[in-house]
């Protein structure tokens, strides 16, 4: 966890207290990111063990988006780690498409690194964005809800970033790095009256 | 404050003689950056000791925007370090809205890392945009006198860039670095022909 | 290999695991990086010797692009080693400018680090765009019937990045640096509205 | 000169073989960087002793630039140290106002780390431009003539970066960061539609 939040901080896509970073610790746990953390001086210290459930199973309070986290790890027994940035790309995008309610990301070599090629082109990434609420269970039961309905890699919140997993740390942090490249080059394109297709 | 100020320059947001960091020294003194120090070769002995009323207590000559600094201390006994950063973004976008003397943060998570949250969105940050003015003691009292009437997180000098404060240095820093994230993603919204609303 | 890999990750034209990169071994051989290997956690067990005819000569799967790296390898024997990379600009302006075929960089300086002068000015670069393809073979065919038409020193595919080469590996490094420079110029100066000339 | 050149290609200032960067040494000679090295790789070897007639005076090549160095020594004898860098900014600034033959950066509160204050507000810096050419003697007999008639702090060359110079390394240092600063903040400007005077 602590290693997933110094690389995210490191790239700009986790400043202050921003983000928020955990990892599957069994059936029915996880480990999370401590709530108020400045993510430039995180260390071990700064995780907290909690249920899926968000029953405390130790000392600390965990990030006020656990909820969101842990609807990823019930909802879906092989995502062992889940990975929420706040880059400038991400916040930025999340409001310009808000109103189309999803992001598509079409014509990127790129998108292999999260989704399998089927035919001859790169896969097409389908991002829901989310209005931001405060109330982050009422959050997570709208998100729950729709990507029960429609699978997706990951999702947008308006004004708050981005929010993927893998099935453990490393394809996590893979997805993150391709995701945030991806919308890096459709922030670009945008501004040169492009892209964004939804 | 050699922390700050070099946290500051490896961002890009104090290059050359720019930008100026001080922390209180007790209930009537602050320590400063020296005058025209290059930060990116700041030590030890280019901190300055000063009264708040800016008498000199030792060796050095303080930065000469250390009137806006002292200003700060006097009008709240609760703020512990204040910073002034110099980035492309403070620079760009408090010429852009200068006209309308201030510059509004609306719509984004981050906000949350300065100020309280009080309904369902998250905070809106207003930071005045003051005139710039090489008389540091005149601008200070402009200052002084808006923000006694409306009070700010931060504020912006059209030109010069950002100065925000925090109870101490921790998280003054962590002010400034989701406050330059803000200006970051309002610069980019900008140049896609969104917000700057004012 | 691995230097070169860890190079281009640093500088953000490998994310995740995009870009490959190879060296000539001989006349017959070259050392490629592995297929599907993450190229910020890259080490030298990632890297696989191949025949120029893509015979496996040691373990590993070579990159799936390997046949790309091979054909230009085949068509001269100057080439020393061959980087692909996988940039923002790269990706934003090969689809940008896919629909003329080439994209051309010209009165730039920085040209003079890939190509002799010739006369008064900087040499111009012509760079080809092909149309991405999932069958590498056949995508390196195409590239290898227009590069033997007309000479380049380095290539586009569309939505996908740059591949350049050069005599040997610091060579070949320094033709990227060079190259991905110019490409950042060139898509700051469609941003205001100018070149892209093609 | 080793310092100053790693200091720019760190920041992206001198990719590849670009930029050159010498130090005065006595009244009538100066060190300057080799020709044709990798500004990312350079070391002690490849500095270069020649008289500021460009006598060699010691092993190795000079940059092809060296006349443009030589000819600031000779014209005023308080300059210690000129940085030529080869910024995206400067490159893509100096084709954009090529036309009027100069760049004003105004109302830069940055301009200070340059210039001195001589009223109310920051000075205003005015950047003669030039048109490249490859035949560095004559272009440095065009730059000469128009600095003896009117001063300035640094000059550009279109398509080719900035040129800047101080009486000692530091402060030549210090000139360069802060105009590069400016100059990114100049192209943030004209992306929004905004500045560009001249």
């Amino acid at each position: 966890v602590v290693t997933l939040a110094r690389h995210c901080h490191a790239r700009g896509w986790a400043e202050a207290t921003s983000g928020n970073f955990s990892v599957r610790a069994g059936s029915d746990r996880l480990l999370i990111t401590a709530s108020g953390v400045d993510k430039g001086q995180l260390n071990e210290r700064d995780v907290v063990l909690v249920g899926l459930d968000l029953r405390p199973l130790g000392p600390g309070t965990p990030s006020a988006e656990a909820p969101l986290h842990a609807a990823l790890y019930r909802s879906d027994q092989r995502i062992g780690a889940v990975l929420h940035t706040h880059s400038v790309a991400s916040t930025v995008l999340s409001r310009r498409a808000a109103a189309s309610g999803v992001l598509r990301l079409a014509g990127y070599e790129m998108a292999k690194a999260i989704a399998p090629v089927t035919g001859g082109a790169p896969p097409e990434l389908c991002l829901p964005i989310f209005a931001n609420d405060q109330d982050s269970v009422a959050l997570s039961e709208r998100i729950s809800e729709r990507l029960a309905r429609s699978a997706a890699v990951a999702y947008l919140v308006e004004g708050h970033g981005l929010t993927t997993w893998g099935p453990d740390p490393e394809r996590a942090r893979r997805h993150t790095d391709a995701l945030e490249f991806l919308l890096a080059c459709e922030l670009e394109a945008v501004r040169l009256g492009g892209p964004l297709a939804s």
